[in-house]
C-alpha cells in the first residue's frame, strides 16, 4: 500500500462531528469529506474517490451498508472506530488494509471488568437484594487476592484485565489462540484447553473478538466444565456466549453471578429472562462508554493517518483470516 | 508493666472456641481459662486472677459488662479483638495496657471500600435499578483515575485505602489528627480543615476511630462543604456520621450515593429510611467479615503474648487520651 502526502479521507458516521470536533485542531490540513447517511455512501465514494475511509459504525451505519467501502477501488485503507470489524468482513488484504481501534478503550473496559468482579466478590448484588427486603443478615466474604481468574481472549482488553487482576494478587489463567508469552498471565492455555480454564476459575471473563471461530464458544460444554459458583462476565460481544446455556448454568448453580454488558440482540428484548434474573447484573453495552470515546477513537485514527502519509506501517492492521 | 514467662490468661468471648480453635497448636503452653457469659466475668476474674485478658466483644459481651476487666487489680494487659475500644474506656494507662487489633483486618476493609467506590464509579447501583425497570439506557461513565478521594482518618485502614486509591491513579487527600508524612497521601490536612477535604473530593471515605472528638464529626456543616454529587462511604463506626444530616445531603444532591456498612443503631431499625433510599447501598456491618477473622485476631494476640512473656513492648497499645 502506498500512502502519500495528501490522501483524500472520507468519514462515514451517523454523527461525524462528534468524532471530528474534539480533534478539530488537527484537521486543518486533512482533505476530507463526510457522509452521515448510509444511502449516500455510494455517491460519496464516487464523488471523492477516497484512499482512506474512517468508519464509525453507529445505529444507522451498521453492517450491510458499510461493507461496500472495503470494495471501492480507490480505497486503500479503512479505519474502523471500534475493535470489532464483523461488519467489514470479508475483504482482500492484498488490496485494502483494515485497521481497528484495538487498545484505545481497553483500559476502560478493564476498569469496568475489575470493578464488576470486585463488586460481585464482596457480594454487593446480594446485599442490595437483602436491602430491598429490609434484611439485616451478615455473611462472610473472602478477599479477591489468591483467587483465580480465567481470561478468555488476550487482546488489549484481556491483557489490561490481566494486569489489574495480577495487581490485586489474583492467579491469572489466560486462553489465547497464539502461544506467546503474555505479561501478568500465570498460565497460558490454547483454545483447545478452554474447558480446563473454565474448571479452575473463580471468575471467568470473556474478552475475545467475534469471529466465525469464537461465535458460541462459551456454550453448554464450556459451562459444564465450570466449578459451581463461578462468577461469569462478558463485556466483549454477545454472540460469543450461548445465552440459553448461560441461563441453564445460572439455574443449575455453575454460575453464581453473571455480569453482562453485551447480548445476542441489542437492545436486549423486553421479554428476555436476563432482565429479571436475580443472578444477572446487566449494563446496556456501555462498559467502554466514556464521555470522550469519539475523540479518543479519532485521535488514534489521526495518529495512524500521519503514519500513512509518511508511508510507515499502520498500527492495528486486522488480519481478516483471524478477524482481529 | 512486667510480663513474665507464664502469665495467666482469661479469654472473654461469646464463642471462645471460634478464636482458640484456629490457633490450637499454639495454645499448649498457655495457662488460660475462658468465660463466655458476661454475668460470669466477676467470678472468672476472682478465680483466676489473670494478668492478661483477651476480650472479643460480641452480641452478648458488649459495653458495660466487659469494662470491669480493665479495673481488676491483677490485670496488666487487656487485648481487644477489634480496633474500637469504646467499650473499655476509661482506663488508667499507668496501671493497665489496652491493645487493639488495629491492622489485622485493615486490608479487607480497604478491599471492601475500594470495591464499593469502583462499583459506584461505574454506576452499578443505578444500572441495577434500571435493570429492575427493564430500561435499556446507556450512560457515559468516567474512569476513577484522576478523581479525588478524601480519606477521613488515616489509621491502618485509611492508609490501606490510600495505597489502593493511589494505585488506581487517584488523587488522595487525607485528614489526620497527627501531622506526620503519610505514604500515598498527596495532601494531608488537619481536622480543622475537614471542610476543605470534603469540598475537593469526588469520594469521601470515613475510616476514623470513634472517640468523644470524632462522634458526629461528619454532620450538617461537613456535608454543606461538599461538592454536589459526591460519593460517601462509611465503614468505620456509625456514630461518626449524623444520619439525619446525611439523609438531608442525599436529598439535596450533595451526596449522590452513600455506601454504609455501619450505623448509629445496629441492626439498623426496620423503619429506618436508609433501607429504602434509592441512593443508599448498605451492608450489615460486614466490611471486615472474612471467614477466618477470629483466627487472625487471636493469632495477632498470641504474637503479642510472646512479646509480653519476653517483657518486650506490646504492639498496638491504645492511648486512652486519643482513643486509638
Amino acid at each position: 500500500m502506498s500512502g502519500g502526502a495528501d490522501p483524500r479521507v472520507l468519514i462515514v458516521s451517523d454523527e461525524p462531528d462528534e468524532f471530528i470536533s474534539p480533534c478539530a485542531g488537527r484537521m486543518e490540513h486533512v482533505d476530507y469529506s463526510v457522509c452521515s447517511d448510509p444511502d449516500d455512501i455510494p455517491a460519496a465514494l464516487s464523488k471523492q474517490s477516497p484512499s482512506v475511509v474512517f468508519v464509525a459504525p453507529g445505529e444507522r451505519m451498521r453492517k450491510s451498508a458499510v461493507r461496500q467501502v472495503v470494495e471501492f477501488p480507490t480505497v486503500q485503507w479503512v479505519s474502523n472506530a471500534g475493535a470489532g470489524v464483523e461488519h467489514l468482513t470479508p475483504w482482500d488484504p492484498a488490496r485494502v488494509s483494515v485497521t481497528n481501534a484495538a487498545g484505545v478503550l481497553s483500559e476502560f473496559l478493564a476498569e469496568y471488568t475489575i470493578s464488576a468482579l470486585q463488586m460481585s466478590n464482596v457480594g454487593f448484588p446480594q446485599l442490595m437484594a437483602q436491602q430491598r427486603r429490609s434484611e439485616w443478615v451478615q455473611h462472610a466474604w473472602t478477599p479477591i487476592a489468591g483467587k483465580t481468574i480465567s481470561i478468555i481472549g488476550l487482546g488489549h482488553v484481556g491483557r489490561a484485565v490481566a494486569r489489574r487482576a495480577k495487581a490485586l494478587g489474583m492467579h491469572v489463567i489466560g486462553v489465547r489462540a497464539r502461544k506467546v508469552a503474555t505479561p501478568c498471565v500465570d498460565l497460558l492455555l490454547p483454545v483447545s484447553r478452554l474447558c480446563n480454564a473454565m474448571a479452575r476459575a473463580d471468575f471467568v471473563s470473556v474478552h475475545a473478538a467475534e469471529t466465525p471461530e469464537t461465535r458460541g464458544i462459551i456454550g453448554q460444554s464450556s459451562f459444564a466444565c465450570m466449578a459451581r459458583g463461578t462468577v461469569f462476565l462478558n463485556a466483549s460481544r454477545g454472540p460469543l456466549v450461548d445465552e440459553t446455556a448461560l441461563l441453564e448454568a445460572l439455574d443449575n448453580g455453575k454460575v453464581s453471578c453473571a455480569i453482562l454488558d453485551v447480548f445476542d440482540r441489542e437492545p436486549l428484548p423486553a421479554n428476555h429472562p436476563f432482565w429479571t434474573h436475580d443472578k444477572v447484573v446487566m449494563s446496556p453495552h456501555m462498559a467502554d462508554y466514556v464521555p470522550d470515546w469519539q475523540g479518543r477513537m479519532f485521535g488514534a485514527f489521526l495518529d495512524n493517518l500521519d503514519r500513512f502519509r509518511r508511508n510507515e506501517a499502520l498500527a492495528n492492521i486486522v488480519d481478516p483470516a483471524r478477524g482481529y
